[in-house]
């Protein structure tokens, strides 16, 4: 995730970091030099049709809204994941605290709070399709079908021998199970996002769509605009192509990509509430390198 | 469901699978055809009225609207679809776990889980009207009135047996009936999804407004665009049949078009999260076909 | 509700069951000769002012926005009418689970269940204003000043006197109360929608706008459409009219238009979802006759 | 709230009861008047240069989307006010059933429901801020720094004792504690939406956006329309000043405008809710006077 | 946040307390002398091509639909936020009643009241990242890695004491214990808006096309406009340019603009609730200052 402030008008021109241009460079140039060889052939040759600009108008307007609909969509799921992260991180400090009310045995609830954090790990590495990065404490877990899920039925099985034997109470197994199946309802909210990309026929018909409307464009421009018909098309393109490409990113919010949203910081800030209930030194909290937090 | 990467540039130009282009080839050739057809009579005969084009900004922008609307509600009711089944996921594995602490009894945990399974798989096939795939295992439900409906029936009758010998105290019951009444609001939601369509009025409406504005874009066209018409008017008919046809398919999240949800791979992927609770092997996960996941 | 399947071509030009044309067919005809007698004396007696289109773009726009907003109110509330009921039918399956689970004492259990389905039936009747419907069962119920609330309080007598000679437990009686208020939390919600009508203040608005936009539209096309003009303000009251009729429908979702809800078909739903707890054959579902399923 | 049927042809042209145009007659007239006295001088003195339309094309769009949010905004206000109002009933309901439930002393129980409709009265005359309206009955509360609230604490304090003394057991202080949170919750929000206006600036930036596109109008329409100026005038000023105001209205649903909710209303069906769990005859429910229902 | 009636004709033209023309004032300035200084060069050399407004249509609407998306998101942001804390006021009212009802040791509930209402106040110290604010009372918890965590930890312990040692039972822990993970939750929400900015990829996409939009702008309207060309660019910057510093400011409900929440309003309306729980006089509530409340 990018941390910036709003941009300053000297960013504006030239703020590279965050911004969308770098992606979209290579269309953004082609379309442009189409344009100016079209205008080139107008001014040389008079070869094209002029057509109203009236048609681009409805052409423009229902392709800003399809635009406008798949940013709604993708930037509805980038925060709904943000919200089923934070839903985690409150679930495990609620959990820090249900443990500390009604399991007495310390060594017991040690284990669970490492446990449940160990699953926040997890839950991460597998939204990324990542494995490298999972540490020591977590091998226990790592060769599971499904890790994250094996690290909650860890955490159920360690309820269950405390029921068994009498550490806990109905009171506490039906609480500390709530929590335990809320976590698990914000992991499957988690995947589902990860898993259930928005539909592909949106992007086709988007993508072709702009390339369409970018490539006619200088048809509708050529004969009032002139040479400045490049920029027009150039700009265009730049808020089109760029407004896809956004949607394009935020939309897997769990990818790689600068936007994407900073589990690393989310999993510290869950380590530095759990600290003190497991006795151990808070950590600092992940700072942005170069406006990105991770 | 479609599991594609972001188009490249070449698959923009040509790719099928996953397109809408197919199911829209028939009327938008037609409407193509009839719009050269018009072409072809103003050049030889100049009978037509020329039309400002104004008018039509209104008209696309109306219209516009209009598929925006309904492509909403239906990305609304496939996104629903995908969060219930989601949640289904989710309580399945909490069962599980539920289960795990509150029920000492290894058989008839067992059987419970095996039940639930049954319930994910029939609530599938109901959806999908189909019952030909039903496996052994579920012939015990097959002939009920309704089937996914017997067998979260038939997980009462065990919990209230379990409940009334003493295998699972008042906390247990309340704990799983709870559980059991979430899996029936899911339940509900996606038939309720199912069995009511967005309302056809809609459809009337929006079908006929798109094709009385393709058939009539050619009188504005025709003076300024002369043959370049049959091609604005095809992407014209491209971009909003385009809209209405995705919407028509994502409405129905449990039909068998490809942009329907991959039920099948939901169903696998709570086999794999409950094989360790049923001490079996977990299943490999479902991968797409031909970029086609069911 | 129509039950209809996507229009095929010729529906499109013929269909009338679903359709809105009829219920608009007076003012669209009079919009038409009006428009038609303008032009008249426009070509007798050339003594319009002509106006240029542009105008009307805003105009149109701005009609077109605050039709969609007003679809969108009231297509959320006929969605939320069919969400709440789909709840009330989730609600009486656990019910069912839960008096099996907690209510040992089989008479007392049935008389629950068979009031709760009184409760559906009194609170259908009770939304759509109904009471010949009412059949011999109910008859308990029907005199009170709010039938539906009168089965519900019955239904909590019952659980009050089981609970004081111990035929339920606190669990049970925790759990099915839960129950029974979740049940009167979606009737509350049936009768806000059904007791409060979308302002009138934004149908006297957008009908008066609709109006005006229709009558003036003439005086902007008359001079390039000529004898056209009629078929283009048929065309666009078709479509304002449409949506505006259609949204007055959708917002009653209770009434007694085609577009209303099912709601027999939810009730003999949950009669057969019932049946087997009531030991009763299960009747059949209700079929749509004509296409409309009531 | 008014509450009136869709309106009728003659009722289009003529009605005021719950129409928007008296409150905007004044400033609607002013903008007509200018607009004639330009037309004046344009005719007799030819001084005021001639603009084209299309700059207020994009213009009239821009307003539209932003009174278009204004709208939305405070129509969910609106809305989700009726809501709560929904829920405070569902609760009222709920609350008697469970106090029938798990309290069997009966005086007990009648000063628990009593005490929850005076909540209920001091909730609405607090939101309307109103003193002079309440009872006798009520005036144990009436001189608190809070009185919905002393009246919430004072139900809390009534199962306190009972707790205490063992007239409830943990079961019903657990229920009917929660039931008294679900109402300070939806209590909260009421206060919410009174107490948070709309952001002003949106005001501010609207009204200022809308004066100024209405008072330079003219210049864009003058050339074309000539006398008919001041129409077009007055339709825009009555479009978008009409949406501006409805927008206010709505957005304070606890106002003392026409549009307000029927607080009155519902507090009588929660008497008439509660009456037979008091042991007295339901009163007759309010009816709207002049189609208007408080 | 800004506390005044509707705005009154002469407000309109004046008002500057609420308003967002002083933030934008030096960009407006700008904008308008760079097209004064356009309409000069035109005037004086005729060096400027001339283009059809046409595409600027496009573009407007295109500018338009996405500040009005970015205003959408940063309005639900700060309701979001809003209303979150109204629930946290609500948590706060029925913790104490929950108290009432299940501590019977008055000194340990008013030290646990007292540890809610220093939550309250760290938290809105912490979202406000201020510190220098914080009272002595709040000392104990003033150095902890995350302040208000530790007090919800405080909380957590003392009632861990108390269920220890017998002074409340298990409905009572259970109650309290899923009050303070209510708490837990909404604290995370807020965190989560003051923590995760909207995507400044849509910072830099905005502001760069509407400075561009309002730069460019001036080539369309300078022939037909000619002088009034400044006035209009000055007009389309207010329009855009106020609405996109508006959702910047309303982005940010938290920070220390006119328009951010007033978290001190709220918290003394929380300890007017207390107050009769601690025995202690109410406090009067917070008025704004100059419209302004903090």
């Amino acid at each position: 995730m990018i941390v910036r402030n709003k941009p300053r008008i000297w960013e504006l021109a030239f703020a590279l970091r965050g911004s969308v241009v770098p992606h979209i460079a290579g269309p953004l140039l082609s379309l442009v030099l189409i344009a100016g060889a079209l205008v080139w052939l107008e001014q040389s040759y008079h070869p094209l049709p002029a057509i109203d600009a009236t048609p681009f108008t409805v052409f423009g307007i229902a392709l800003s809204l399809f635009l406008g609909f798949r940013n709604n969509a993708a930037y509805d799921r980038w925060w709904e994941a943000r919200r089923l992260w934070g839903g985690l991180l409150a679930d495990l400090r609620s959990f820090a605290r249900e443990a500390r009310l009604f399991v007495q045995d310390e060594p017991l609830r040690r284990e669970m709070l490492e446990v449940a954090l160990s699953f926040l790990h997890l839950h991460r590495a597998s939204l990324r399709r990542r494995t490298e990065a999972i540490e020591d404490g977590l091998a226990e877990f790592r060769d599971a079908a499904h890790p994250p899920d094996a690290a909650l039925d860890r955490l159920g099985q360690l309820m269950a021998g405390a029921l068994a034997r009498g550490a806990i109470d109905g009171f506490g197994a039906r609480t500390l199970s709530a929590r335990l199946s809320s976590m698990a309802l914000q992991q499957a909210g988690c995947e589902r996002i990860a898993g259930t990309p928005l539909p592909f026929v949106y992007s086709l018909l988007i993508y072709r769509t702009t390339y369409l409307y970018c490539l006619m464009l200088p048809l509708a421009l050529i004969g009032a605009a002139g040479w400045l018909t490049p920029l027009f098309v150039g700009v265009a393109a730049y808020v089109f192509l760029g407004l896809a490409e956004v949607s394009e990113e935020l939309s897997q919010p769990f990818g790689d990509n600068v936007n994407a949203l900073p589990l690393d910081a989310i999993c510290r800030a869950a380590e530095i509430s759990l600290a003190p209930h497991l006795g151990q030194q808070a950590p600092a909290p992940l700072l942005p390198k170069d406006f990105h937090l991770t």
